[in-house]
């Protein structure tokens, strides 16, 4: 929490009505008001005796000795979005990271910037959706930081969460891969760009694609259980499927090959991908991970994701000796050709 | 790191001054560009293996059982004043949240929300102070995020820093005070937020107060080898030194004394104070800290500090067992007078 912010309730507070329909600079000044704000809106909404301590930092028992730490900023816009918003996305997506790390996460937390003017409104359905998303990974909010900004300083509100988290999946990594190695996608790729997409420019896509912003931590844990063989596991979030694969080509110093017709698109990404002339292994995705796994456990894998949630998982490709072409991908008609990896997206401000 | 970065090192990567002078969208995207920035400006310039994997996550060891964990924000304009910049800021004041908690950073994350159109000269200056910060208190930065966002969505640079630590000093915390405690400050007061202050408005005093922006970490932690029984310690940041007596006196139930003449403030804050119509305990400082610390150990605190860098530390004052008036100030002619906690500060972005 900013410094100035003690672990105090007030006596009598006045209700959040009070307030005016939007936050004002005050509340970001570290006086009293931002302790209310911060009482009233977070506190009371994720309560945790860690959190409510509200010292310059949290405080807490973390036994692992090996951990994983990862941090996002989230500057989506539009905030809302179909499947999500930018509360929910930046717990996911802290989440995600820790857990294509092969780590749980055990304390989160979350650094607010919001614009003067900003309604407490949409303050509180961002917060809700925080809250709820924390739920459903099981993860605390420890500590925090509130900013207001003056009007024009930033648009609307941005995020930074952090999360730290214990190690429980050892994974080799792109090093560790090796020519034969099945590529896996758990779900179907490109649903959170072209959901963002759609929601921004208002295309009249009907139904609008729904982004797939959420947890990866019960299909990775599945994995680990089940003791398959995973090489390394990474989400597909800015630049999609394509950047993974480029990444780990350029690691490991081996080729990737897709098979276009093996990868699981729906039907209303491919509709906008048809009318935009884009590629779905472009788009980021914010809920959907790829791996690599030893060829042999190829099948046991997707069964496993399968019963975990993942029931559009699929084997996409395969690790190649050869990086004489760093990705490939074999089209309908059976012919093989590079696959880029863009210098950068079309589409800023996705995450 | 953002997702997008693998652990790679580009062939032939081409020297910065291709980049042109301004940071383009797509080094915000998660391509090439966005992989280029990041081995250019942050891998070759912090090192570390860490770091330097670049996944999803950073993965390390941490021995300690008791961790300490805080997150904060910095939007201060301009990004750079007298004493400081919002590099050094970032990190100092990150360090210094765990500091006054007892705890020793162990790892710290750095997100930055980039505006469109930044200089490259500008984020090559900040990434160098934070380097330097970094380097001054021995924690490793092991990862980070960056976003490039268009021109008008932020103002210049964002950064969000969160860090980890050990946890060496226990501490009763506010609750645990006592009447008769004395009342610490490790430097001049208000140093912070008059350099800003000036900064942005160019009252063109000579010389210009300058920020105190820098690291706590050696006077508390000498606190801690001398055993002085400390009962909380808090930096004195946005709200300044009232706000942190306020918050003790409302955690503690006790009340909070101050002698106006014992305050330590520098001339040049002094004259900003008097031209303005200011008060120093209400300003902003970035390297000093506020201790509660049993009375019959307060000579020793002082000398203790006094051999750590912290030549100007003194008793401003003492607990007191009644809190009709919670903080009030012994004035020049011996007066008490109750001294009020601001609702909100004047100055916005501050930090």
């Amino acid at each position: 929490m900013p410094d100035g912010d003690g672990g105090w309730q007030p006596a009598c507070p006045a209700p959040a009505s009070h307030d005016g329909e939007r936050i004002t600079l005050a509340y970001g000044e570290g006086g009293r008001l931002t302790r209310r704000l911060i009482q009233e809106r977070i506190v009371r909404r994720f309560g945790g005796d860690t959190l409510a301590a509200l010292g310059d930092a949290a405080v807490f028992d973390l036994p692992a000795h090996r951990v994983a730490m990862t941090t996002d900023g989230y500057t989506v816009t539009p905030l809302f979005f179909p499947g999500g918003d930018i509360g929910r996305l930046a717990v996911f997506g802290t989440v995600n990271d820790l857990a294509v790390s092969g780590a749980r996460p055990r304390a989160i937390s979350l650094a607010m910037v919001i614009e003067e003017g900003l309604s407490w409104d949409t303050l509180d359905r961002v917060l809700a959706s925080v809250h709820d998303a924390l739920e459903a990974t099981g993860v605390s909010l420890v500590t925090g930081d509130t900013k207001v900004v003056p009007r024009g300083a930033v648009d609307q509100l941005f995020l930074t969460t952090t999360a730290i988290g214990e190690v429980f999946f050892l994974m080799p990594g792109p090093k560790g891969m090796e020519a034969g190695d099945a590529l896996v996608v758990s779900g179907p790729i490109g649903r959170h760009g072209a959901a963002v997409l759609c929601s921004r420019e208002n295309f009249g896509f009907d139904p609008p694609p729904v982004s797939d912003c959420g947890s990866l931590l019960a299909p990775i844990e599945a994995l680990w259980k089940a003791a398959i063989p995973v090489r390394c596991l990474r989400d597909a979030t800015r630049g999609g499927v394509a950047a993974v694969l480029h990444e780990w080509s350029m690691s490991s110093g081996l080729g990737m090959t897709i098979d276009a017709l093996a990868i699981p698109v729906t039907p209303d990404v491919r509709a906008v991908c048809e009318l935009l002339g884009l590629d779905a292994v472009h788009l980021a995705c914010e809920g959907t991970f790829v791996a690599a796994v030893a060829k042999d456990h190829a099948a046991q894998a997707l069964e496993t994701l399968q019963a975990h949630g993942c029931e559009s998982a699929a084997v996409i490709g395969e690790v190649t000796a050869t990086r004489s072409t760093p990705v490939r991908v074999r089209t309908a008609s059976g012919r093989e050709i590079p696959l880029d990896e863009p210098a950068g997206s079309p589409l800023p401000r996705i995450c």
